[in-house]
């Protein structure tokens, strides 16, 4: 132990603010500094200091200290302030835009922008407020008998007597908390500005958003466009990765600058993996605002939420195997496979949980008559989804993958159980969440632009970074496209590949993984180009997508269709994709029809025969449907997508939803006491209100199935259930939930 | 500095989760401990381990390190795991009691007592986990230059070399951050158990249960008891507080024990502070369930808003006292005064804060046209919500005061400017947070019962303090009601008295207030105390609290009006308490009538003339209405209210929402052109249709003085605005928003 220099030295440290476990997670020992903008607090500082300092019964330290604890806690109220005006600024703003219908600059470029703003201000108005670090060493002579450094530090400190004379006798005993490794000592941090604990990003922050993702997930083209989807997301992100990686290592190698020693090709993977994902986001609200093809957004969303969830697991892995897996840094085969095995089982364990959990929420909304009471419901239903983000992360699963398929499962089952009071009620809580989230998460990487302490800009590595990234989203999209339009039917156009090239903007997964592990000066670098990669995409490409849309010729204005995807879908247009068309007498849904023929109409391969756009009688049509979607399905659909369908209309839903048929009828008849167990009344004795009501909720829950490629069951189960006879009780009781659900969109 | 043990003493030590602020909260150095129970998670650990552990490339500190941290995020999710479990359960249980209509336990007194079992559970099946801590030295001669002690200690520690050949040499540098003082260093806690940051209360979990009291108060039946309400609630939480005080000081001071001689009169003033507060939660919701008269529903919720709010300040105040003023320990004028400002002066500001920035969230939604953007909307308002909160942290104000402000603010004016989107969403919304919360914080407190480490056993003290809790809460009710009693038209009858006292449960705010310091001896007696007294009274009297309505004969089964109380209660029903009847042709509002007026005949004593159940005519009876509101206006209302009212109506309302009369009207002719500005053209131009919607909004927002003191104001201006006319048409619209918020509550 050397004894060296003990005079305070002036640093600056941590504010963990909104820390909600610092230090507490693997392989981050980060270790957050922060300077707090004084300068705009100064009066209120003083006013505190005034009314703390008169007439004491305490010691001069105490309250020095309560003082600096009562300051501590307004700074951090301040932090927090700053972001929540922010984000109100950035409503505002968005009202004003969409109010004059601006669509050259989407909302989560506007939070940019402001963050950006904001950034600067705190960084060239604020002040540096120093705090004082001092190097201790263990009293007596150290026996360091364990492995790990201590969990505390007892420190004792002369306290000042009040009375002005000094009685080095009174000593108190403070304890220090184990934070994490400092890693340049000498490292000479000037001008260090405020951040926050990045795994409030992984604890916080994204959740919500990935949950509304799945919860959101437009289910029936999601499965209709399955094959493609599962291609670009787990194909299509691990290809880009390890391109980018390769090719960003090649890249730094030829740099003459100091990187090419330190930079391993593991962090130019771990590079390749975070800046893989793509962000839905702008895109899709643009998509949404101007009503863009459903296929062409299934692809997107299912896509980007997927290759979210990838890139994850897929960071994850990366950082295992060089720290814990690969002992000489050089490739190792089996190191590597143990990596492979720890991606795949780390994703499907996380799914997994993940749909038990939506599954076991389902089960119970089923066997319960809880939804009578929508709050409980409501209440149950947030607990489980949130307890799933828990159960993943307390396993060392990947919470965020197990709340996107917790969602899907929510969304695709659960949803069907609840009352219309919960469903609104969810739905709303989520959306407003996932928007606040969102546009937090924006705000906090223009803001952290100016701000963070740990940017380290390289012109070369930028450079690359942009192009690689490019050339990774490239990759994605066209061979895999390529590939995919050999079998499949409605062929991806070279136009839509255009579009979903473009739509790859980077955003929060992204900037989160990379703000995640910051220790060394090449994660820092890849942190600064991630930043620009994400601020460039989603400001330059997010404004420029309008326009792009147009040169494309990409049709938009699909009528009430795409409205509905942000109205969860669950409700989504019957039929629709079918020529057939089962209208009703209800206008609404006529017109959502009409929507739906027009797109067809419009561009896709298959809207060949039959375009109706006049009303047909219910049952004629319901039939119609059964029979076109029959004639159409063995090349339209994806055997993947069939699989899935048929087991899922056959077991899954009667099982976990009041669908029909029920598992008396699906089951084989020696399974019928375990079936009749798990079929409720309510699936068993419907009369004709309550029929209409309920077949609504199995409409909803299989509208992918039966308007489309698995219509045969639907057919099937038909004659035996009498389902056939009143496809217009049907339909329309869908067309009254689905406008209900109409004017709670904005 | 001694120079002593040096052994790594077994200690245990915080697992900061949830963990928001730690130790940076004025006054709390508590240090916070815990246990885990690893028992539970060998399996997964074991998992763990042999993950982590085969062939190394980092120094086998460091994959050590990685492992605790990864653990410890871990038993980080498994704590919150537990608490959402327990919510769940308890979500299930309550919806069985609902369904099975037990109504002896109610779903707080469920949540208490799930937390009692799972604590104990916890508690004698866990092992504990041992943490280290260490005693350290400054490095060298230490210059303690500094009144304060160092942010962080950097320690370094020799690291164990993989190949298992030690080398010194190799040292790392640790980074330790100050966490507070610890107070009894000799002491040996062998079993402390899980807990986690009492300031999570105050800035998490309190702030959505607070606004939502305040965004729900029964506006109307609020106003009407402002004198009374805010007689028992600053009067009397202050008198109770005091007398407590006094009491327990006097016995505590009898008692043989050591609590003697530490126990201060400032310690036994907090107490009384913290016991003072009563909890609504329990009672309301059995008030609610029964549909009990609204006049007691309206003071018992009235008085617990306020009384948290005073308790709060008060207990602050008596903090600062004993620590910043008073220098001797005993009574000093100066100091007191000093207190006594601090108490008004944070009250007033707080509130203040919180109105303002209620009233600029009024002025944004009404002259943003943001209300297209429903989801904009709420987000804003949220926003808005919780900056007000942050705000008044950030100046040293009581965040939870201005929280309850706001959201009284935001019923009263931003309501009305609300999409109905926006009211069904936030309403939703809180409504899910608060019960969140609420059933959380009394988990939370059953299983602190076994878990906390501080709790500290006194059966003289505590037998004390429920007697002294009694004395208190009947100190408040009947003196204070007799006081009232003298002046007020409808008394407080003798048995609504006796309900008021036995609706005196403690609950969530005397329990963050006992547990947010327990550094000492006499504070950890307190928090055993005040959970056990929140517990018993939660249970016990909440379960009894049925029965003694029916023994105390209050009127219940008020049909529907009580139900609308907790609907929001902005569409509170038109004149239902005065005895002229402006029915409408609508079913819904005649039962809604017919309820207020059954209420009426039973009790009240206004209830005497013109008892009509029979429909009349709207425009006949809203004039009805007015001259019987102007009636009985001087005698029933007190000056306070009408003073405030006839403010609120004439300048108020037309400033901040959409109601007539506009400025134009009420404000002096020179002010015009401001007027104009301050007008929207929807205040000004309406009509039919629109005048309906419009004038609903103001129905709701100014039912509480048109319909009963202040009518003569709403038909004063009548005439000039031509509102008399269309009576039936506001009543309409009015019962069918109503009618739509019915479903949305449970």
């Amino acid at each position: 132990m050397s004894h060296g220099d003990v005079d305070p030295e002036v640093e600056m440290t941590s504010p963990h603010w909104m820390h909600r476990d610092a230090g507490s997670r693997p392989r981050t020992h980060t270790f957050w500094r922060l300077e707090r903008w004084r300068s705009s607090m100064l009066l209120l500082v003083g006013v505190a200091l005034c009314d703390l300092a008169p007439g004491c019964s305490a010691t001069d330290t105490d309250i020095a200290l309560d003082a600096k604890a009562t300051l501590n806690h307004r700074i951090q109220s301040l932090d927090l302030l700053v972001f929540v005006f922010l984000l109100a600024l950035t409503v505002l703003t968005i009202w004003l835009f969409k109010h004059h219908r601006v669509s050259w600059l989407h909302e989560t470029g506007l939070a940019v922008i402001y963050g950006l703003i904001v950034g600067a201000i705190i960084r060239y108005a604020g002040t540096s407020a120093t705090l004082v670090h001092m190097q201790v060493e263990p009293q007596g002579v150290p026996t360091y008998s364990d492995k790990l450094p201590p969990d505390t530090l007892w420190f004792r400190y002369p306290v000042n007597q009040t009375n002005g004379t000094k009685q080095p006798e009174l000593v108190h005993t403070y304890a220090y908390v184990f934070r994490g490794q400092v890693h340049d000592v000498d490292e000479n941090e000037i001008d260090l500005k405020a951040t926050f604990d990045p795994e409030v990003f992984f604890n916080i922050i994204l959740p919500p958003i990935i949950f509304y993702a799945g919860y959101s997930l437009k289910k029936k083209y999601f499965f209709r466009n399955l094959g493609a989807i599962l291609t670009f997301a787990i194909v299509g992100t691990t290809l880009s990765a390890f391109l980018i990686g390769g090719f960003m290592y090649g890249c730094v190698k030829l740099m003459p600058k100091y990187l090419s020693s330190s930079f391993t090709f593991l962090d130019s993977l771990y590079f390749g993996a975070l800046i893989s994902p793509t962000d839905p986001l702008t895109i899709l609200a643009i998509f949404n605002d101007l009503r863009v093809d459903v296929n062409l957004y299934a692809l997107v969303l299912g896509e980007s939420v997927l290759n979210d969830a990838v890139a994850i697991v897929l960071s994850g892995a990366i950082q295992n195997y060089g720290e814990h897996y690969s002992s000489t840094g050089e490739f190792e085969t089996t190191a590597f496979l143990r990596s492979l095995s720890d991606f795949f089982s780390i994703f499907l364990l996380s799914l997994m949980i993940g749909a038990a959990m939506g599954c076991l929420t389902a089960l119970m909304t089923k066997f319960t008559r809880v939804r009578d009471f929508p709050l409980l419901e409501s209440a149950l239903f947030v607990l489980m989804s949130y307890s799933t983000f828990l159960l993943a992360e307390a396993t060392e699963l990947t919470g965020v993958v197990a709340v996107l398929f917790c969602g899907i499962c929510q969304a695709h089952y659960t949803y069907n159980n609840l009352s219309e009071d919960s469903r609104q009620r969810t739905k709303q809580i989520f959306e407003l969440l996932n928007f606040l989230a969102e546009n937090f998460i924006f705000s906090y990487i223009g803001v952290s632009m100016f701000t963070f302490p740990k940017h380290h800009f390289d012109a070369g590595f930028i450079i690359t970074a942009f192009i690689c990234a490019a050339i990774g989203r490239a990759v994605n999209v066209y061979p895999l496209s390529w590939l995919l339009n050999i079998k499949r039917k409605p062929k991806i156009s070279s136009n839509f590949q255009h579009m979903l090239f473009f739509a790859g903007l980077r955003g929060a997964m992204s900037f989160a993984l990379a703000i995640r592990n910051t220790v060394s000066d090449e994660r820092q670098t890849m942190l600064t180009a991630t930043s620009l990669i994400v601020i460039f995409t989603v400001v330059i490409q997010g404004g420029a997508a309008n326009f792009l849309l147009n040169w494309l010729k990409i049709p938009v204005g699909v009528d009430d269709e795409t409205e509905q995807l942000n109205n969860y879908q669950v409700h989504s247009v019957y039929n629709s994709m079918d020529n057939s068309h089962p209208q009703t007498s209800d206008g609404y849904l006529q017109d959502v029809e009409g929507g739906g023929v027009n797109r067809g109409k419009m561009r896709l391969s298959g809207g060949t025969d039959s375009n109706l756009d006049t009303p047909v009688d219910g049952p004629n049509g319901s039939l119609g449907g059964a029979s076109g979607g029959r004639r159409r399905n063995s090349h339209e659909k994806a055997i993947l997508a069939r699989i899935w369908g048929n087991f899922d209309t056959k077991y899954m839903k009667p099982l976990l939803t009041h669908s029909r048929p029920t598992l008396l009828e699906t089951l084989p008849v020696c399974c019928n006491p375990i079936a009749r167990l798990l079929t409720t009344t309510q699936q068993l004795t419907q009369d004709g209100s309550e029929f209409r009501r309920v077949d609504s909720d199995s409409d909803i829950c299989i509208d992918n199935d039966t308007g489309n490629g698995l219509s045969q069951d639907a057919t099937g189960a038909g004659p035996g259930t009498g389902t056939v006879g009143v496809g217009v009780g049907r339909r329309n009781s869908l067309s009254r939930v689905g406008g209900d659900h109409r004017n709670a969109y904005i």
